[in-house]
C-alpha cells in the first residue's frame, strides 16, 4: 500500500476533504485523520432529554468533499441515526459530495426473505442512507457482497482480508499442519479465499436445525482437523455461540492449537467471558467496531487487533483525488 | 363522534383492516383494536444480541389494509426503527395499503434551520417513513403544522384538542376567573385556539436568551394572571423546565390555582419528580406516549390521562371505508 | 459584510457565475449584477398571443454555475412559470449547477392543512422548482421557516433582519420609549427577535374570529403601548388590512408615533392609498418585490426601501466559491 | 358510441366518480356532469389580493375516483396553477385516484429543442401535473402525439376527429369537388387522416422563412385547389395568421368555397375580427376552450361549435369502470 | 397444495386476472392458463426488419390485474425486452396492477462486485423491470436470495424445492446409501437444505483457481462419496462444465450411481451432448426454461422435467385474491 | 467547424475524457478517438454461453468524464444491453459524469400511441438509459425531435444535415432542375429544411392505407418531378420498401436521375439487393451504423458514406470543456 501522507493536493473537482465523525468510533476516526494529516472537523452532538439527537457543524462545508466516519455498532439505532443526521446536515449545508464511511454496517444479516413475511432490513438501511443524502459509501466485509446491489449510489466495499492476510501469513509459518475451518456454510466461499491465498486445506462445519427450536442444532465436521493447528475464520462474533460450537467440535475431533479470526468484533455483553473460556490460543480481529478498555484488558495478549485506519485513509484520499482504489489491491 | 363499533363491513377497495403494533405503546394499540372489535395481528419482534431487531409477521397481509401503531417515544431510535421495519415487512408481503399510525412523532422540534449548519431532522424522519413504504400516516399535534408538508404522502394530523376540550369545558366551569397561559411564543397560536373555544383571555410568557448560555434566560409575562386560575397549555413536557419556569413565574405574579395541560407526556427520567414539586393542582395529558406504572403512582390523582384510542379507531375505520375524517370535527 | 467586489476568481468546481433574470424584478437583478461586477446574461422572453411564454438563451451555459433571479410577485403565476421555464432551459443546456434566487417566494402562506381539504401550495411550489431542475434556492423571510423542509434540495433562506436592523438601531435612538408591536401571533417569535436585538419591550395583538365570516374579528392588545413610540413589524403587506387594524388599535390605545416595518411589499392595487391614510410616520420595507414608480411617488418620504442586492450578490459569490454564508451573520 | 347515462354502478376498485372543475371551462364541465347524471362537486376557489389562489373542497374525497376538469386556455398560467392545486388538494385528502381532464393542454407547441438553448415546456408541464399528484390524464389533440411520452403516468389522448368527422361527412355531401388543405407541414399527417377517411384529395401549403425575420415567409401551394371547395384543417387557431395566409393563398389560386376546421379555439383578442374578414364560409371548432358570448355573437352563423362533452363523459365513465376506451372508436 | 381450479371469484380490489405471455415460454404459459381455467390474452408481437419489436394488445386491460409470463432464457436480451415492452404497454393502457412472472431471471449471477470495475447487472435488470412499470414480480430460485433486495417492489421468489422434493423422496427410497453433493461452495447452503429435508449426508466440491487462467482449477472433494449413490444438485446448467467436473471427480472417487438435479435448464448449444456423455443415470430439471424437442429427444428417458405450472397458477390466483402464498409451503 | 485536435487541456470540473466503446461500432469509435488524439479505454466484453454479457473495465474511471460510444443497430437488444451495462459499470466505479453517445438510437419509431394498447418504446429506452446511470446523451436525427422530451437528462441531438449539406451543395451544382422529394409525410418538415437550405422545390409522396392489410397502400405524388433530377431524402432505410415505392413512383412520373439520401443505414439482410435494383444513381448515407464490408462491396461506387466522427469528437470535446455546441452550427 502506498503511504497516504504523500498526498499534497486536494481535488479541484470535489473540493477539500472534510472529515466528520459520529460518536461511535472516535479512536478509529482520529487515527484515519492522522494518517491523512488532517484533524476531524468540529461538530456538536447533543442528546436531549427526550432522546432526540441534535447536531451542529462548527464550520461551513459548502462545496467541500465530506466524509462521515461512523460505525453502526451497539447502540445500533442511535449510531445509525447519528450517521443519517450528519449526512443530512452536510447536504443541507451545500456540501459538494458526501461519503458515508461505515466500517461495520448494521443489519447486513437481514439481507433476504428466506422465509415469508420477514423484512430485508439491509435494503431499508441502504435506502435510509441514500434518502439522507449520501453520494457514496465505504464499508468493510458485508455479510453478503450482494448487499452492494441494495444501494443505487456507488461505494467501496473493502475487505479486511487485505490487511489481515499478512498477519496470518506470519502466523501460519509457525503452525503445525495448519488448516482453515469455516464455522458456517454461509462463510464457505470467503473461507476458501483465505485458504487459497495461504495455500492451506479447508474444512467446514455444517449445521442442521434438529427441530423448530432455534437452539437445537446438530453440527457435522466435513473435512480434516485431527492433529492440525486450526484457524477458524468468521465474519463477526456476535453472541459467540457459533464460534464456541465450532471450536468445541474441532477440539473434540482432535484439533491442536486453535486460532480464531473475525472481522467485526461486535462482542455484546457476556460474549467476551464465553470466548475466554474456549480453548483458543489467540483471537485476531480489526477495529471496525471499538472494543472497550475493560474487554481489552480481559483478553490481554490473547487478542490481536489489526487497525484498518491506514487503509481507510488511503481510500478516502484516492476517492477525493479520483484515483483507483482497486489498484491498491492489485486488482 | 359516531360510535366506531357500528362498522360492519370492510372496504372492497383497500381490503380488510389489519392492525399491527410495535412494542412502544401496547396498551393504546390494544385499546384501538378493542374499539374496532378487532385484535392486533400477531408478529414476533426479537432483539438479537447485536442490537439488531428482527420481525416476522405470523400471517399474510397480501392485499390487506394495514395500520402500524407505534409511537416514537423513548427509546426513540429503536422505536422508530421498529416502525420502519414493520412498514417494510408489510410492503414486501404485498400489503394493499400501509398507514403509519404514530401518535407522537419524534424529532418534530427539529423542523427548520433557524441557524446555519443544523439538520431538519423531521424531514429526514418523514423521508424515512416514506422510503420504508408507508402510503399514509396518522399522527397527533405536530410541533408545527407545516411538518405535514415534509411528507409527500397524505396523512391525517389530528388534534388532541377535540378530545381535551370537553374535559376543559367542565373544569373551567368550576374555576375562578380562568385564563389560558401560553408558556412559549411558539405555542401562541394554538393556545389562542383553546382560549377562543373556551372563551377565556390569553396571556403569554416571552423568553429571551440573555447570553449565549442556553440556560440564562429572562422571562416576561405579557397579559394578566393575578388573581386568576390559570390553565397553562403546552404541546409536550420533555425536561419540564419550560413548564416549571412558567408555573413559577405566574405563581410569583399572583396566579391562583394552576392547571397544566400537555398533549405528549414524554416525561424523561427525573422530570416527574420536578413536576410534582410545582404548585400545580392538576396535570392533564393524553396517551400518545405511555406513562410507566411507577410514574402514574407518583402522580396519583394529580394526573388525568385522556385516551385518544377511540378517536384513532374512528379515524382508522373511516380511512378504510373512504369516509371523511374532517366531518368528525364538523370541518 | 465583506465587500463583494473583491472577488477575482470563479470556482473551478462549479464553473463561472452566470446571472439570468426573469422579467419580474429587473432593477434588483441589475443591481446584484453590478455588485458582482458582472452583467446579466442575455435571453429573449416572448409572450405569444396564446399567452404561452417562450424563452431562448443568447449564449451557451454548458458547465457554468447559473443563478436565476426572479421574484414571484404579481402576476404570480406568470412570474413563477418564467422562473420554471428558465430553470428547465438552463438544465437542458447542460448547466453545471442552477440556483433559483427568489427574493419573495409565492404561496408560502399556504404551508399547512389547518383545516381539512385544503392544499399545501408552498410544497407544490417547492416540488415544481425541483422538478424544473434547480439544484439550490435562495430566498428571503419565508412565512414559516419550516418551508425549508418542503425542499429536498439545499437552500439559503436569508433574513432581511440583518440588513434592516442597522436602520432600526439608528431610528430607535431618536424615538420616545420605543416598543415593538407584533400585529399577528404568527409573527410573534420573529418580532421577539427584533425586540431582543434592539433591547425593546414587545407587545402583541391577538385576533379572534367572532363568527365564521372571515372579516368579523375581535382584536386584543396584549402588552403596553400607551405613550410609547411603536414599531409595528410584519412579514409582508398584502391587503394592508392586518396592519391597518393594528395601527388603529394601538393609536386608540394611546400610542405616540408609529412606524411600520415589513419585508415583502406586495402592495396590490388599492393597498397603497389605504396605507397612506393611516397614522403612520414612516414605512420601511425592502426590494424583494419591485414597487411601481407611481406608488413610490405617492409614498414620497414616508417610504424607506432598503436594498438587499448587495447581500444577494455576496451570497451568490460565496455559493460559487464554496465559502460560508452563515459567517456573514456571525453564525 | 354507447349512451353514457346507461351507467348505473360505480367501480368497486376505484370508488365513486367525483367531478371537480376549475374555473376555466365551467360550461363544458357542467355538460360532462349532466351526461353522467352527476353534479360537479362543490369547492371554493378564492383569489387573494396577492394573486395567490386558495382552494377548499366542500366535502371529503377519501377513497374516491376523482376527475379534475380544467382546460389551460388564457389566462394560461393561472388556469394551470388551479389545475395543479386542485390535484394536490385531492391527493392530500387521500383520493383513491386522480385524473386530470384537460381538454386543451397548454404549451404543447414547445415540445422539442429545434434550436439550441430553448426549453421543452410541454415536458415541464407534464412533470408539474405528475408532481402535483395526478394518476392519469385525459386530453384532446396534442400538437404532437409524442407528447404522450412526456408523461410517465398513463393517459387517454382523444381526437376530436371522431366527433368532427360525422359533421364533415354531411358537409362534404353538399360541396363541389371538395379537397382537404393542410395549412402547415407539421399538420400534414393528421390532415391526411381526415382526407383518407372522407376519401378526398389532399393539398399542402409549404412555408419557408425568407430571412431571419419571423414574419417574412414565402408560401407555396403543393397540390390542387382551383375550382374546388376547400376544407382547411388545423389543430388550433391562435393568432389566426397561419389560417389567414392559407385562406388567402388558396383563394388567389382559385379555390371556391372555403371552410375552416380547427380543434382548439384559442382566439386571443383581435383574432376573431381578423378571421371574420376572411373569405371563409364557415368555421367549425369544438369546445375544448370556451368562446366568449361576445365572440360567439360576432361569428353568428359562420361558427359551428361541436361539443366534446358527451365523449368526455363516456371516457370518464369507462375509466372508472375499467372498460376499454379504444373500442369506442372501433380500435 | 390446494387445487387452483377451486377459485371461482376474482378480486374486487385488483380486477380480473389477465394473463399475457411473451414468446419465450409459450408451453408453460398455456399450462398456467389451463390450471387457472383461463386463456392467454391475445396480443401481437411483431419483429420488424430493423430488429425492433412491436407489441399490440388485442383487448383493453383497463383496471385489470395483469400477469406477464415471460422467461428470460436465450435469446436473453430479446426476451427481456419483450417482457419490458409488454409491461409498459399494460401500464400505458391503465392496467390496475402488473406482475412480472419470470420463471428464470437472467443475469442473476452478476449480483455483486467481487472485483473492481464490474457491473451488478442483476440490479440493472431489476431497475429496468421497475422502470417499465411492474408492480410485483414472481420468479424461481435466484442465484442469491439477496437479489430480492435489488427490487423495491414486492415479489414472490419461489423455490422449485417444494415441487422437486417429493420426486427426490421417491427416488431416494430406491437408492443405495444416498448422499447429496454440492458441486460448488456457492450452492452449499441450498444443498444443505435438500440434504436436511431428505435426511441425507452432504459432501462438497471445492474449486480453487490455480492461476489467472479461468479454466485451470483444482477440485477437492470434501466429504464422502465412495460406494454411495450420489445426487448432485445445482441451480442451473449453463455450459455444463461445473457439473461435468463434479460428476467426473466423484466417479473417480468411487461414487456409484449418479443423479443430477438442476432447476434452470439453460442448456446452450453443445451442452446437451456433453451431458449425455457423463456417467449420469438421470437428470432431473424443471420447465422454468423450455427445452427444445430435439434436445428432449436426445435425452430420452434420462431426463425428467417437473412442471412448475400448477404452482405458478396457484401463486397467481392467491396474488389476485389477496391470500397467503407462504402458507402453501406451511410457512 | 474548429479542428478538434487543438484541444490541449481537460476540464477541471468534469475530469479527463475517457472514451469507452461497446462492440457495435468499433470503427466509428476509433475514428472519434483519433480525432481527439486519445485511445479508447480498454475493457473486456465477454458473452457467456448463457447469452449473458459480462464487462470489466481495465482501469479505474473514478472522477473522470466518461463517454460510452455505442450505436443500437442490429442486434438491437444485445447492443442496447451492452450500452446499459457499460453505463452502470462506470457509475458503480464512481465516474464523475457519464455521457451515452448513441449515433443511432433504436426504437425511436415507437414514439407515440397512435392506436390504443401499443407501447411508447422510445420512452422505455430513454428510461432505461437514465436508470442505468447516464448523466447526458448525444445522438443523431431522432425519428421525432420530441423524443428529446422523453429524457429528463440533458442531451445533444445532432443533425447529420450539417455534415451532409456541403456534399449535397456540390452535387446539386451538377444536376438538372433538381428537386427534393420527401417519401413520407412524417419527414415532410425535415425535407423542407433541406430544400430551403439548397433553395430547391419540394415534392411529397402521400401514402394511404387501402384496407387493413398493412401492405396495400396507394401512393400519390403531390408536386412536380417530371423532367427533374430528384433527391429523395429519408431518415433511415430499414426494409427499403418505402424508398423503393417512392423511387418507382417518381420514375413512372418522369423523373430523370434519382439520388437517395438517408441518415441511418440500417440495411437489414435482403435490403441491399433490393436497393441496388432500383433506378438510383447514388445513395448517400452516414456512419451512424456500420455497413458490412460485403455490403459496401456490393454497393461499390453507388454508395457514398459521410463520416460523423469529427463532429462527434468536437461535441465530446466541447461537452468536457463546457463550451457551446450550438455555436458549431452558428446557432
Amino acid at each position: 500500500m502506498n503511504a497516504v501522507n504523500h498526498m499534497h493536493s486536494n481535488s479541484p473537482m470535489y473540493g477539500n476533504i472534510r472529515l466528520y465523525a459520529g460518536s461511535a468510533c472516535p479512536e478509529l476516526a482520529n487515527s484515519i485523520a492522522k494518517h491523512l494529516d488532517l484533524t476531524l472537523c468540529e461538530r456538536d452532538i447533543v442528546t436531549y432529554p427526550n432522546d432526540n439527537i441534535f447536531i451542529k457543524l462548527n464550520s461551513s462545508v459548502r462545496g467541500q468533499d465530506c466524509y462521515v466516519i461512523q460505525t453502526t455498532s451497539i447502540p445500533v439505532h442511535r449510531n445509525l441515526m447519528e450517521l443519517l443526521i450528519l449526512i443530512q446536515t452536510l447536504r443541507l449545508d451545500s456540501a459538494a459530495r458526501i461519503t458515508a464511511v461505515v466500517p461495520y454496517l448494521c443489519y447486513t444479516r437481514s439481507d433476504k426473505k428466506d422465509q415469508p413475511r420477514v423484512p430485508i432490513t439491509a435494503r431499508l438501511v441502504a435506502d435510509m442512507i441514500e434518502v439522507a443524502g449520501a453520494d457514496r459509501y465505504v464499508t468493510f466485509d458485508l455479510h453478503a457482497d450482494q448487499i452492494q446491489g441494495f444501494f443505487s449510489i456507488p461505494g467501496d466495499v473493502l475487505y479486511a482480508y487485505h490487511v489481515v492476510i499478512p498477519h496470518l501469513e506470519e502466523m501460519v509459518r509457525k503452525m503445525h499442519r495448519p488448516v482453515i475451518v469455516s464455522p458456517d456454510l454461509g462463510f464457505a466461499k470467503k473461507a476458501r479465499n483465505y485458504a487459497a491465498r495461504l495455500d492451506l486445506p479447508l474444512s467446514f462445519i455444517e449445521k442442521r436445525r434438529l427441530s423448530n427450536a432455534p437452539t437445537a442444532k446438530a453440527l457435522t465436521l466435513i473435512g480434516e482437523v485431527r492433529n492440525h493447528d486450526c484457524i477458524v475464520i468468521d465474519e463477526e462474533i456476535s453472541t459467540g455461540r457459533t464460534i464456541a460450537a465450532a471450536v468445541n467440535l474441532i477440539k473434540e475431533q482432535g484439533a491442536r492449537d486453535i486460532y480464531v479470526v473475525f472481522i467485526h468484533p461486535i462482542l455484546p455483553p457476556g460474549s467476551v467471558d464465553m470466548l475466554l473460556d474456549l480453548p483458543v490460543k489467540q483471537f485476531i480481529t480489526t477495529d471496525t467496531i471499538p472494543i472497550s478498555l475493560e474487554d481489552k484488558a480481559k483478553f490481554g495478549d490473547r487478542l490481536k487487533i489489526i487497525s484498518l485506519a491506514e487503509l481507510l485513509a488511503e481510500v478516502i484520499c484516492r476517492g477525493n483525488q479520483g484515483r483507483s482504489v482497486g489498484e491498491l489491491f492489485n486488482e
